[in-house]
């Protein structure tokens, strides 16, 4: 049951998607919560624990527009950024100022507008499309993205470790804004990994943050666990080869 | 000069785009603030104004990614939900409690999804591309877009109106969130003047909410300013007519 648990998640039950940015600040936290979705459907689990959430008219709500959205301490909040702002400083994961907390919040929501423009690349028309349908334009999009919008944010984000006071995107403390740009770092390498070998070379940074964060205890214990979905190709970042290649040089 | 105000916004000076969400949250609050920009280059002004912040290497310096950003106190802050939760509690444009503080940033993060939603329907492939060149996949996704994207927001809008505890999508008061809200439906009205015209009955709330806006007397005076850039078919909501069609009834 999941009374006990101190925060309740409720995002799709078969991917990583947006709801992998909350998975990964409750784990590298050591927090006591539920994935309630992926509970067996006896246990109050599966994707229909969702839906009563989502048309809810319950006064004063804010009923959620989509997952995920995390319940705590008797309230419902929706959106990753918003979440992960909320929750930030209650798991150690934030700076205590709060021009710190901007500055945090600032980079993942960088981190997630990369995410869209990643999942847009296979579904450039519309997300109620299958890929098979919308394949073309894709192809049109994915090259452009590819050659253009990865080096872009890659190169920002490495520009900011440069620049940071520490070896962490905000100084010298892992926070939130780390696990988003660590998990946009393993969905690239799994779904443009021709891209991002190519890039590889001028992002050692970036590359030594995935791999701090990866080697951080209880996230990889995480990751070693059945509690990390595969990525797949129902999620953000799809295996599709054909929108994958080189970044041109320059 | 600029020395002497609280906030320094930086935006493109001829569009609305995201920027229009901070200097509506200046303008209500009456904050003294330079749209630094807009100045003429003679006195710092101008794009060129913009571009060495995007390039910097400053050390702790959090570097935006692209604007706007918000110069304050010292320090430079980007992406504009993180900017409107850093000066929302400040303008008295947030609530005092930190779950209302989390769901007036989660409406303005959904209303700011519908925004890239809006632009993405006349640049589906690229934003380094004219409309011209990818106007064939723009009437694709345009379509989809007012048939299934414009109707499931702006239902979402409606009902967290009804279960409000006030006339405001957070209680009864005035916030940020409801800012975003009013800019997004005069941009839908902007640009999808059939669409909207056919949801109207149906969105009541949302529509005597923008009206309420729109009648704040620091907005009203806003509004009728020159402050306040038009619209044009260089930003987010462009009037493109072919995008535009009526909302399929169901």
């Amino acid at each position: 049951m999941t009374a006990h648990a101190e925060y309740e998640l409720y995002y799709w039950p078969t991917i990583q998607g947006r709801g992998e940015l909350i998975r990964l600040a409750l784990e590298a936290a050591g927090a006591s919560y539920v994935d309630v979705a992926r509970l067996p459907e006896s246990k109050g689990g599966g994707a229909k624990a969702i839906m009563p959430f989502l048309g809810g008219k319950k006064k004063g709500a804010a009923t959620p527009f989509a997952p995920p959205f995390l319940r705590t301490g008797g309230i419902v909040i929706a959106q990753t950024a918003a979440i992960l702002s909320y929750i930030g400083p209650r798991l150690g994961l934030a700076p205590e100022d709060e021009p710190g907390r901007a500055h945090v919040l600032q980079h993942a929501l960088t981190a997630a507008d990369l995410i869209v423009e990643a999942h847009d690349a296979h579904h450039p028309i519309a997300g109620s499309l299958y890929y098979e349908d919308q394949k073309s334009e894709a192809l049109r999009r994915a090259k452009i993205f590819v050659a253009e919008r990865v080096p872009k944010f890659l190169s920002y984000f490495e520009g900011l470790l440069e620049t940071s006071e520490g070896e962490w995107l905000h100084g010298d403390r892992m926070t939130y804004a780390d696990l988003c740009f660590f998990q946009v770092l393993c969905g690239l390498e799994y779904a443009f990994p021709r891209a991002i070998t190519s890039l590889s070379s001028s992002i050692p940074l970036s590359l030594a943050l995935q791999e701090r964060v990866g080697a951080q205890k209880r996230i990889a214990a995480y990751l070693a666990s059945d509690r990390r979905i595969p990525f797949n190709e129902h999620g953000i970042f799809r295996k599709y080869p054909e929108l994958d290649s080189e970044v041109p040089a320059g």
